[in-house]
């Protein structure tokens, strides 16, 4: 890490005024702003406009659901008309895959819901959430709805997250701070914390402040350094782990997603849940946790289009943030938003930016097909590119 | 209506002190605790006992959803894996079908999703819901979570909810009011109130009290004062009226709800809307909303197997509250939570105790299968309800 950084980081443990020009403090007002933003309605698209399109733009799991959800999923319709139906047992199913127990589970609809949830128990009073920037920009959407803000620490340089700048963040503002928001693999960049750097996290700051750790990438990563932090729950301090059913399993539209965390947090936030899961993506939800042989070839799958995509890329000239998602970013030295134009032009959708990031490109992975769309869009959207791949 | 209620209405205008005697005032305590007993979880049984029960606990549609329903449910299974999918257009539809704009419709995980979302958004600063007692029992589950309290007026002698008593208690207690709570046809009892009840309670209360009408059961209605109150959601004033798919559509496992309601509110709940529907739902809602024969044919089923069950019940010698619903309340005469377990013996569920009614069962109308079995039971269960048919 470079000198200047580990001097403002000193610097703002030291004083707030420091910190304000290190940090990125939003109030309620900017968050509000940004929610309007992110939350206007997106394109309406026909179904068959919408069928040609390469869709790399929303961390999607091209390849659908697998044959036995799919197959659970159909049979569950006989309970379309219920309320308290059998449902597969999801919660104990949830429960088991982890080795944990029924009353450390909470499910939503996607973990979207869960962050929901942990925002509006653990933003009362105007607390703010304490998170890396970039990170994933929906659940500062959610801040606003609390009237709370966010306390947001710059990535490094290499796109990794500042863990020591969390922890001193979290000492500096320990009484203004509802919870941590760590994404890992973090999204959009794809990089991840380490669990080295989780346990650096949770050593370092107050032992009673929530954290919430979104693992919803968690089945693509490679990296040995890497481990679900859902062992941290079961030492005694607030931290939660949150997964979806959204990526690896594909059901990011039948909505599905669950927090594992101590039984005294489970509690705290259940009465903010709907509590209202679709009957399907219970039943759906079952037979995925237990079709490992899928997951594996989606992750295999996935992995590998995303090295070859990635390769070509740098081959073209352009860097690319190391990532262990389904989703990488691509750095094209200049303004993303007309560049995402571009590519919606020649039917290849990509993903939204992501400031401070404004000048890299985030694209999902898609099928081999999809990506050969993508690259050969690029190299006629983006000056330079045929000509790299040329010399 | 008798003069002590009256006497007693006119009585807590003037006093909280006397209105303490009338008014059922909930503190978050008390509700908490409710709200414990009611969201245990069910208990749990498998798929094969499940299904040969008769499920009359629930107001569950049994016919399921209709095939042009199923059609577009399986339709859009190729959208499972997705986001920003095509989704039939289902808020624009429901505005149609309305003939209001998208502005004024909000979606949710069906209604339920709804009230607590208003509850999240009308009850800060520890305000309270003003309903009467009893009426549909998960709203003031909702309002544990915001330690909030409840303000209930009693039903008159015939069950029907007291429309000058919520006008006196909206007037006593406005600054503590968060918003109205008025289901019609109302659960439990299947009561509605008639359209020139709502006017007359719209013209009493505040202006400025946002009231929400829970039209959930709207579709069974056949009494001619009887009419939706979205027309008064365009008088410029806070009336939201809330609609779900659960009941005459059939989709209550699938989850999907709305509120019509002025844009100003629409865009006040907004923010507390999970906004992560379902996708499957979403077009099966959309091809529901004009399948009008389909609905009409549920309620010509519904509605002939409730008066000839409440028919069978009152020449048994059992009263029965006039219902305009799928469901309605028979007075036992006697205590329900033991005759509850007694119909489960025999595999019959029926609902759960409404207190303060707590000799009244509350049956939901099946199918015609079901009713005999519900009937059969009853004769069996209920001391005299045989020697009473045969004298």
């Amino acid at each position: 890490m470079d000198g200047k950084r580990s001097f403002s980081r000193r610097g703002f443990v030291g004083g707030v005024a420091t910190a304000l020009g290190y940090l990125t403090l939003d109030p309620a007002s900017r968050a509000w702003a940004q929610s309007a933003t992110a939350r206007a309605p997106r394109p309406k698209l026909s179904t068959d406009e919408y069928d040609t399109l390469a869709k790399l733009a929303n961390n999607e799991n091209p390849y659908g659901p697998s044959e036995a959800v799919m197959k659970a999923m159909t049979q569950s319709f006989k309970y379309a008309n219920r309320y308290g139906y059998p449902d597969g047992g999801i919660t104990k199913a949830i429960a088991e895959h982890h080795g944990v127990k029924e009353e450390n589970v909470l499910i939503g609809s996607g973990s979207g819901e869960i962050l929901d949830v942990a925002c509006n128990t653990y933003l009362r009073n105007g607390r703010k959430i304490l998170s890396s920037e970039p990170s994933y920009d929906v659940i500062f959407e959610h801040v606003t709805a609390y009237k709370a803000g966010t306390i947001r620490v710059p990535s490094l340089p290499d796109f990794r997250q500042d863990i020591p700048g969390l922890v001193a963040a979290a000492r500096a503002y320990s009484r203004d701070i509802g919870f941590i928001y760590l994404c890992s693999p973090n999204n959009p960049t794809g990089r991840i914390v380490t669990k080295q750097e989780i346990a650096q996290l949770l050593d370092g700051i107050p032992r009673d402040m929530p954290v919430l750790i979104d693992e919803a990438y968690f089945h693509f990563v490679e990296d040995p350094d890497y481990e679900t932090s859902i062992p941290h729950v079961f030492e005694g301090r607030p931290v939660m782990v949150t997964r979806t059913f959204s990526k690896i399993a594909a059901l990011a539209g039948m909505r599905l997603g669950y927090a594992i965390a101590p039984k005294e947090m489970i509690s705290d936030m259940r009465p903010y849940a709907t509590g209202t899961i679709n009957a399907i993506v219970k039943w759906g939800g079952v037979a995925a946790l237990t079709d490992t042989e899928t997951q594996a070839k989606v992750k295999r799958l996935t992995v590998d289009l995303r090295k070859r995509t990635t390769a070509e890329l740098q081959s073209l000239g352009y860097a690319v943030i190391p990532s262990e998602a389904n989703f990488f970013m691509v750095n094209l030295r200049r303004p993303v938003p007309p560049v995402i134009e571009e590519f919606k032009k020649k039917g290849v959708l990509v993903g939204r930016p992501f400031p401070p990031l404004m000048e890299h490109l985030r694209v999902s992975v898609g099928t081999a097909d999809e990506m050969s769309r993508f690259l050969t869009a690029f190299k006629e959207i983006v000056p330079g590119a045929r000509t790299a791949k040329a010399g």
